[in-house]
């Protein structure tokens, strides 16, 4: 997308005569932010962008059929040569004496090699362009995360329904994500995190065999994947009964958030809304048990560049998709999240994930 | 695990006094090898390989919990310093002068990074003593493995029951999707590729609302997650009837792999086993159409490590498990691939898949 490779070239702090993103060993998100292929997975293909705001694609002949889907100057390697490479970058840089790369995703191995194959031009970094470029999303983008997030929020409100005593955590995955795909979605945008009872208390556990019975904590930490872009949200309900320790959590929780909520907008520092709602964990008996940062950027991936924690120095600005998530965990016992997707205005923020907050018993 | 640690440090070529594994930016697969860890997400943990077989992970506050069920020497790092984890990394490798990373998967700027922390110590590349340990599966990867393949063909064994005319490629996905996880996996190991009628050309396509009718080729290219280990299946069907054209595509594909699996055993070149498939397919009307590898080795990874192309210089060993999915694609027709997870043996293979494989209208 043209407009995607102006902005990346817009974003540059020191000046390069072109950028190359290569998907050597893993994909890099940005190579799909920039030629937004939606099918296909592109394992060793190139993206040449030009200061024209030309895109040039390296790609096999495996996927040179989806290649010419996107607007960019498609050209087919038909060997894994290193001769052949080299003379396909050597003609698309003819022209550039400094390339900028993505550090933070190119594998040392493949920028020992690129280094090799143009040895008569400068390699520069270049990763923060990314990373600005995709913090304020453009239209299709959060387009793309508001239907992602839409259909999380289905799925989460379907739950009082799917849930039955003896259900394992795992059958309650297959039924959330039964619901993403047939709502339209790419897949779960990560590993569903659905943990009953003791298990909530493990922020990043993934679903198991542990069975649901009355009393027990159901945390639901999911997102749908919708044509690459990711939502992220958290529900916590109680089965069945919830006693007043988890009435607490959850309450206290769900202050935290809102406290962060009062915060949010354009030019808000990220450090201060994390503290909001750290501030009233540890100013109750729940004191140290919020052991993580409050949200993250949220984009073509889940954790889209920066975050909102205790030592963040971004300031959030007005077209960011944001993550809110405060959350206390108990180990042994059981914790509370509650997680929506925000887009930062230039007063407030809209909600993009909608679903009932308040404590449920189910 | 002990046995997997002694397995790497076993298949180094060079020796080195430690290697360190590094989730910086983006998890490292082998992190995941050596600790056995099911449940968690580690980004940014650290595993360290002692020669003594010892294993060290560095890890935040938010998985120490999930850290400690390894067989592991656990360190939680409190902060984002770089001070506090050179501290750490000085005191676990305060006995090593030379340390081993895998270029492949580590960033270039953790890279530069880690040179800086370790500024003593020589740092030399050992990616491939992992490849080389992960290419022979040990008893638990081989049944987990073979899990993945048991509930990936049950999936596909439903598909005839599961089509109807109009149904979209994206609701049988949420078909074969929701089987997975209810069978017990972890979700799919990769975009599931549902592709119908001319869709089926496109190798790599991802799944999207064109209907299926009478006539059309429906390709599935799925593959559950167990566990974390992958299996990777494909079968092609035919809705309501097949040409004649159809029916000589399939007929040459699985003559193919039936060529390819004459050939397997322990010591076979890959290249020749490729090359018996390719000749079926290029000494027939579909001369061209074979456009990729006949396969690739399969593990924790959906791509392990190693193919099985025109070029690959590996020899087949027994105990590695590898894919077998010769197909013919022509542009604007469609296409045919079947795939097939097996287990290398001395002198011939196992399959992991199990479904029909003869051509089957449905």
């Amino acid at each position: 997308m043209k407009s995607r490779v102006k902005k990346v070239l817009n974003s540059l702090q020191k000046e390069v005569d072109a950028i190359l993103i290569w998907n050597a060993g893993r994909p890099d998100p940005n190579f799909f932010y920039v030629t937004d292929y939606t099918s296909g997975l592109f394992e060793g293909s190139i993206a040449i962008l030009h200061r024209d705001d030309e895109l040039d694609v390296f790609t096999s002949p495996l996927e040179e059929e989806l290649a010419r889907r996107a607007d960019a100057n498609v050209r087919v390697l038909n060997s894994r040569d290193d001769a052949e490479l080299a003379s396909a970058l050597n003609d698309s840089l003819s022209n550039a004496s400094s390339v900028g790369v993505n550090e933070d995703a190119l594998s040392h191995s493949a920028y020992t090699k690129l280094c090799r194959l143009l040895k008569d031009k400068s390699i520069t970094d270049v990763s923060s362009a990314f990373a600005r470029a995709r913090w304020v999303k453009d239209p299709d983008e959060r387009e793309r995360i508001a239907k992602a997030a839409a259909i999380t929020s289905g799925a989460l409100e379907r739950v009082p329904q799917l849930v039955k005593e003896g259900m394992t955590e795992k059958a309650l995955q297959a039924e959330i994500e039964y619901w993403f795909v047939r709502a339209g979605a790419d897949g779960p945008a990560f590993s569903s995190i659905v943990a009953f009872g003791e298990n909530s208390a493990l922020p990043h556990y993934f679903s198991g065999d542990r069975t649901l019975a009355a009393g027990d904590t159901i945390l639901c930490d999911v997102g749908a994947r919708y044509k690459l872009y990711c939502a992220d949200m958290t529900r916590t309900f109680f089965f069945r009964r919830a006693n007043e320790y988890q009435r607490e959590m959850y309450a206290k929780v769900k202050e935290a958030q809102d406290a962060a909520f009062s915060l949010l907008k354009d030019g808000a520092g990220s450090a201060s809304v994390h503290k909001a709602a750290e501030d009233i964990i540890d100013n109750s008996s729940f004191r140290g048990g919020f052991i993580h940062g409050l949200g993250h950027s949220l984009g073509i991936e889940v954790h889209d560049g920066y975050g909102m924690g205790k030592k963040t120095k971004e300031k959030l600005v007005a077209g960011a998709v944001v993550t809110v998530e405060p959350g206390i965990y108990v180990p042994g016992k059981g914790g509370v999240r509650i997680e929506d997707d925000v887009a930062i205005t230039q007063d407030s923020f809209e909600f993009l994930t909608k679903a009932e907050r308040e404590l449920m018993v189910i």
